[in-house]
């Protein structure tokens, strides 16, 4: 398959705890090497070197920890640094973006997670990135209940990770109800079935999304 | 003097580099504490441990500087933090709260100083604080240029204070202009007097304001 050269696309992976975002953005990535598709990939919070720092703030457990509106806004912060030092650049060079997390996850983990409201986010998103929106999301979608299981048993648990089960049952509704408000930019993968079928659900969807928007 | 116990008083303290805000302060401090008034004392960037994380972040000078965005919503993440941590609660205690630094340097830092649109900072201050605003307002103001040669004088420069003098010109002029707009919560001391006079003159300005203020 031979890729027609046109517009980068920017491509974000959402998902709660223990769906296996790490695994699938790899492969995700390895099927658009194969297509000879310039690729950065990167995530967040982070993807800067301030936004590490602050992602490192935001996952410590020691202290008080961030209320939700100091969250969102260092969220926020490392989006901004994030998106004009390397997301714009890179799509500017002609290269994709492969984004382990975006916006969306402010909506679900902030918003619909923690109570505040969705048009403050909106309102941050207009200010921080009014032109730059994913072009495909892919949701990771798992029952919360399994995606805790698998990520208790990955080891130690980040801040986020130790919050209680209603905090991801309201995460996933959050990331449902995106879908739902606009279906053509989003995907939803069921991750909770076993690898080989997960894989096998995000090849299709690739080949399919990619022939569309490269045609 | 005897204070009549009633509001507790938020009062904030602004100024360029090298206006002798340290010092200025202290002597606010002492002479609230003399009236028996019930005082928290306080900083911004900073003011809680978080804060006070996103402060070092804020002045380091290694690494790539944060973006005029990243900076602006970093400095709102700690202010958030400190409102509802300690700033509300404090005047919800019944103490007076006296801070250096606070939405106004955000003005005219990120404002004035780095051209973000003036109307973005006054959205994030309904966002992160609607119904918080300081009763008085101190502006010790200087020529940049001999503020500038004191915070030399003083030793290493961080990241802001190594900024060129057209931008310590445009946070100047953006402070004056805040005054010009809320003149009833501003107060501007001449900081490049020697220090006996601008302690008169903020003994003056105290004795003027805290009688009106509590009587």
């Amino acid at each position: 398959m031979k890729v027609v050269n046109n517009t980068p696309k920017f491509i974000t992976v959402e998902g709660g705890e223990g769906v296996g975002k790490t695994t699938q953005l790899r492969l995700i990535e390895t099927r658009l090497q194969a297509l000879n598709i310039p690729l950065l990939v990167t995530r967040e919070p982070g993807g800067t070197p301030l936004g590490e720092q602050l992602r490192a703030l935001l996952l410590q457990k020691d202290g008080l920890a961030p209320t939700a509106m100091a969250e969102l806004l260092m969220v926020f912060a490392a989006r901004a640094q994030h998106v004009s030092t390397v997301i714009v650049p890179a799509l500017e060079r002609g290269e994709w973006v492969l984004c382990d997390r975006f916006t969306d996850a402010s909506f679900a983990y902030q918003g619909f997670g923690r109570g505040i409201s969705l048009e403050v986010i909106a309102q941050l998103a207009d200010i921080v990135h009014p032109t730059t929106k994913p072009d495909l999301t892919i949701l990771l979608d798992v029952d919360p209940e399994i995606g805790l299981q698998r990520a208790r048993a990955r080891g130690e648990l980040d801040r986020f990770e130790r919050e209680a089960a209603p905090f991801f049952e309201a995460v996933r509704a959050g990331y449902l109800s995106q879908v739902e408000r606009e279906p053509d930019r989003w995907r939803v993968i069921n991750a909770g079935a076993d690898l080989e079928n997960v894989q096998r659900q995000l090849d299709a969807l690739l080949n399919e999304w990619i022939a569309g928007a490269t045609s």
